[in-house]
């Protein structure tokens, strides 16, 4: 992205118009659905004979990230892949977004372009059309807040609600990571209040650090979906933790659940920073969250198409709704599974 | 609307996901096209052949409202009706919202309830469906993101970008009152700060405190085109002052204008008032903005359709570019017409 030499710009100095002006230019179009983007009082999407899929997430300064420690441009791509990250969920193509921002004047035009570049980063590698937004002031932090759009046919949506009694429990990739990735950044946060000449010590932490800091979404699954002919019957994007992702599934579906313990997806490098700070990595995965992985079921008989996938892990399967929602834990213990999600009102 | 007897409950006795559940419970359903509502990572939305249009608007606490003289519930109705407001500036028709609430832990559930109370009585009476969001917390003020979506026939879609030269330029109803209606809320504001025990003086302005605190979109209007089957050549909303809107349709059609003062509608209450405060009613009109007026161009030969409607005025035409975007004042003077819309971030 080619930015003007204008970092240091006070924002009054450009006015909203201006403003919004100077942060739409780079925008491009990649969705033939794409009727017309910013610049009028609403975008216009063509939708042919597709469903419409809707997600929307407001990320809050000082709530769900810190300018300590996250780039700009990171946080504009995390905000807008968090929202496909919902759309994947729903077994749609994300196809366009809206994106509101207040921001106070703290901060110069720099800042915002920042953000805007990891946005459109984010919007070109998964083909998504920035259509449309707000941008106003705050009188304190940054708010972040995005409306992905999608399209799907009627036939391919996926519920939370569609999981069934002997259905295997899978996710992709593994878990735990960016829970640990922001345990570091805390670490190395305070670290620096206590004094400012350390340097942060992140040293081989990289994996970890980039799933909380630049996480992606699944477009390679829903893809592979489409390649396997494969169909989930229910979905959900892993943004709260483990356990709580499952126990929506379980209630929308009305049905149980056993979670083997020693089956869940952890990277060794999640595993050894886990012990480092003397967390139990199970724990962290059922509570942390931010992975973006998709949690999913299928019908017994596609096991032939995910057994030899190495990105799927079958981590357990569907039961009664009389049996309970339980984790079997490594040591053959039977636990009931609890919400222990992110939980944004109560981090205060 | 009929809520428990929970009003005082801290929003961290709910938790996040008990909090979406109570605030959730009351909302219905109107539109056939909405598939799936709040529950799942998504809402799903059916379209037909129809195109999409979408919206998104944020309020936030201290620059875009005051809660001391803001009642919450005002506050959500209206959060909704300027979303709506320019999705019928497209000549579409709103379906669906998904909204975005950041608060601080210093709002019991009672707050909060209020304001959704509000934005589901505006649904009610648009017919809009409330299909999702995201509850959030914040470490200072209250912020609302909303985004609404709505549907219309390609061909009947109307973009800030058709007036041409010739065309009548209209406006609906009066404009200047939500300006003058904020003016007398800040005066009380500051008389009550002075002297907490002074009732506040609002007696005889009921009319521009109701276009200040419950405006409402211009929906009638809407229908009216389709009844007239007028199609207007442009349209935006009056959300800024008139000055702007103006120039937004001229520089997005390439066209000039002539803008007659002494058509300008006021009413009287307004112009009364702005007297009352030594402002110049015009200018008040020309900066002031929150009316959520449409203004529109027809084409010459539409004028038979329109000239004996009470609540739309010409207030002059589309001339051309080289003739640049003028306002004829009363005396027969020329002036330039300037943005001086708003500025959101100038504010400070």
């Amino acid at each position: 992205m080619d930015f003007d030499n204008t970092g240091d710009t006070e924002l009054s100095e450009l006015g909203e118009f201006g403003l919004i002006k100077h942060l739409t230019q780079h925008i491009e179009i990649y969705q033939d659905s794409t009727i017309k983007g910013v610049g009028d009082d609403a975008a216009v999407i063509d939708n042919g004979k597709m469903e419409t899929v809707i997600s929307t997430d407001m990320l809050v300064e000082g709530v769900h990230f810190d300018l300590t420690y996250v780039p700009l441009k990171h946080l504009g791509y995390k905000s807008v892949v968090v929202n496909l990250s919902d759309i994947y969920a729903m077994n749609a193509e994300p196809r366009q977004i809206v994106v509101s921002i207040a921001i106070s004047n703290r901060f110069k035009l720099g800042a915002l372009e920042e953000l805007y570049a990891g946005m459109l980063l984010a919007c070109k590698k998964y083909n998504v059309d920035l259509v449309g937004g707000d941008t106003t002031s705050s009188l304190t932090g940054l708010v972040i807040s995005i409306t992905a759009i999608g399209a799907a046919k009627k036939e391919d949506i996926v519920y939370r609600s569609g999981a069934k009694e002997s259905n295997l429990l899978c996710v992709t990739g593994d878990l735990g990571g960016a829970y640990m990735g922001l345990q570091i950044l805390e670490r190395e946060k305070a670290v620096y209040v206590e004094n400012p000449k350390l340097q942060p010590d992140l040293e081989g932490k990289d994996y970890i650090l980039e799933r909380q800091l630049k996480p992606e979404a699944r477009k390679d699954i829903f893809e592979l979906f489409k390649k396997l002919k494969l169909q989930p019957t229910s979905m959900i994007d892993v943004s709260d933790g483990l356990s709580s992702e499952i126990l929506h599934l379980c209630t929308q579906s009305n049905v149980g659940v056993e979670l083997y313990e020693e089956k869940i997806p952890i990277d060794p490098l999640t595993n050894d920073t886990a012990m480092e700070f003397n967390l139990d990595p199970t724990l962290c995965v059922l509570s942390g969250g931010e992975d973006y992985e998709l949690l999913f079921t299928i019908d017994i008989g596609d096991y032939d198409k995910v057994k030899n996938l190495p990105d799927f892990t079958i981590i357990g399967h569907i039961t009664n709704e009389a049996k309970g929602r339980l984790m079997v834990a490594r040591a053959g213990s039977v636990h009931d599974l609890k919400a222990q999600g992110w939980n944004a009102l109560l981090k205060k």
